[in-house]
């Protein structure tokens, strides 16, 4: 195990009816509030009245930034902060799923940033200070209502590209699961195999001694594995929904990575597929997950494929080492499968055209991931066998 | 599920020389520091004159309470606040193990309560402020080091009572695992009974669908099942020791009874034990344990003990369920057995005198326990069983 350094500040209020406490809790950080949604599906199920009727209840000056698209745009990141500062806003609340809350940190920071800020995109070291920043989460999936990351698209240089900043964590988060019983199925499905993708992207990590850190991962894909058919098969679930909520949060907050080094792989081959064919990013992760793993799968490997086949799919410890890291992997893809998820990238349009460039992205800050760090080459190889 | 706020505001710095950030981090809370330990074994590690030199480097004023004993006594809680008072003191560290840091948030609660602490200890409602606490943990154990609990000693009244309140957690502790490495073959068993009582207290619930907290549960169990060996048989092994460390904060640091009804068996019945007979926390809760399991295995309870049997013990599930539930039991006992923990009341030198009135001080308010609820009778009858 590592050292590290553990703060995870942001407060979190959970359950059905948790909303009731947003004006109380946003008005000890300021008067004027930023309300970021998207395309308008809070408008449809209740959500926004609701927030709106608790903000003006609470003699809170609110202005709105709405149509943050999912791969949120770094033109609304531009477009929030002319607002907040037209307007002197106090903090930022974020209604809606990973898009708009990364959207939202974007903004916060930018706002105390002097220049552009896809600056602060690019070098996340110029983060100095932002505006505090709360969340009404609507959808399980990137946990970015509890963690220090945000996720932009640069739509005219094609990049998108993770920043994070522990002044971004949000202050604090509703988690309300009934908000999210009218998820479709396919973000469902994407939402659960993005968690996925976070655990693991810890879970296959090189890091000795970092036992605990492993047995809490694998507690986590055990309540993807259960609950994401759960909720696909009855929305409105409330412990399915729960559990995914809640483990949404868990799985990227810290509490998986802290004590290991750090280094994903998949997240950095995904990001160029969305910021090129702006696919969902949970689907992205669900195709290509299976086939890093055939292709990261060795000598050195393999006992991490054995752990996870053992501990998470139950695959009989007697078995062949490399036998049970292929069962492991095909007992994953099966699963994406079985959640409705596309296997192959051809099955959403995508084909290998832009492969080189998005290898040579992918891999911009040198080799991609600490599991096996992967090339350039590698990267491509990984997009065809996928194709 | 139920509903929770989740809130742990502790920041965390975790690993070998991590005691380096004291000075910076103390300076944020204030110049006047009391230090507060217990009876000298930091002085012989070098872990005090560690701190000092850091506390003088950094310019900070400090004084001192020495001599705290495990299960700290109210009359030390009362000497502590008097210093604060008298010296007008910012904020107070505490060098030690659960015992010096539970009396070093009292002191830091007493500060600002007008009467005499232990009503502090007696009804946690009056609580209202406390002196910021930090902690040098040494003994991996009790987890106070990032809970709100302190348990207190009335030496006269013979007493032993927990109280809690958001205000007494540690702004910040500092945990080194190489600091536990001369922590004695039975302190560290008993420390490793006393982190998984914690796990246990919150996984025997009846709460429906609270499956990522048992999870997570299983998970610090299997920490504990497989270190707690280990770090008796080589009590410098760097990894046995960082992960029992880490395991005892994410224990009881909220993570698994969030989502919860709250409710501790085992606790209520052992603090009488440490009350009246002043032996160690752990070895109270590890005697206690496997006969307060047996007690409470009914057709109510026994699927807990199923999966529990299942997950932790890796008992074939094909067997009868009674069967996989007492051999949970039997397996749990063997477990403490092995750390060289004792197994009956009568081999701490307890016997059936005081029974009755520390089953009366066990259900001083009402039943014990949400698993199963305990009577003054059921306590009498577990006592009697463990003697």
């Amino acid at each position: 195990m590592i050292n590290f350094n553990y703060s995870i500040p942001t407060e979190i209020f959970f359950g059905k009816g948790s909303i009731s406490i947003l004006g109380k809790q946003l008005k000890r950080y300021g008067a004027k509030v930023l309300v970021v949604y998207g395309g308008g599906s809070i408008k449809k199920n209740g959500i926004y009245d609701l927030a709106i009727k608790l903000i003006k209840e609470s003699k809170i000056k609110f202005w709105e930034l709405s149509g943050v698209e999912p791969n949120p745009k770094i033109s609304s990141v531009r477009q929030g902060v002319k607002i907040c500062r037209d307007n002197r806003i106090d903090c930022i609340l974020a209604i809606g799923g990973g898009s708009v809350i990364d959207c939202s940190k974007a903004i916060a920071a930018g706002y105390y940033y002097g220049g552009d800020p896809w600056d602060i995109v690019t070098d996340p070291s110029k983060i100095k200070k932002a505006l505090p920043v709360a969340s009404i989460l609507t959808l399980a999936a990137t946990g970015s209502e509890m963690d220090i990351f945000a996720v932009i698209t640069n739509e005219e240089t094609k990049e998108k590209l993770g920043t994070k900043s522990s002044y971004m964590a949000p202050r604090f988060s509703i988690l309300d699961p009934t908000y999210t019983f009218t998820v479709s199925k396919n973000q469902t499905a994407a939402g659960t195999a993005d968690i996925m993708s976070h655990i693991m992207e810890n879970y296959f990590n090189n890091t000795e001694g970092a036992y605990v850190q492993d047995r809490l991962a694998e507690a986590l894909l055990k309540t993807c594995i259960k609950y994401g058919p759960i909720a696909l098969e009855k929305p409105d679930d409330y412990d399915a929904r729960a559990n995914l909520m809640w483990t949404s949060s868990l799985a990227i907050n810290g509490l998986l990575d802290y004590g290991k080094v750090k280094g994903w792989s998949v997240h950095g081959m995904e990001h160029e597929l969305s910021a090129f064919y702006d696919i969902t990013h949970g689907v992205g992760l669900a195709i290509l997950t299976p086939y890093w793993m055939e292709y990261v799968l060795d000598n050195n490997t393999v006992d991490k494929f054995v752990e996870y086949g053992i501990n998470i799919w139950s695959i009989d410890k007697n078995k062949d080492k490399f036998t049970i890291a292929h069962e492991s992997i095909e007992k994953t893809r099966e699963f994406f499968n079985s959640l409705g998820l596309p296997a192959r990238l051809k099955e959403v349009g995508i084909d290998e055209e832009n492969f080189e460039k998005m290898a040579e992205g992918a891999t911009r800050h040198g080799k991609l991931g600490e599991f096996k760090p992967l090339s350039k080459q590698d990267v491509i190889n990984i997009y065809k066998s996928a194709l």
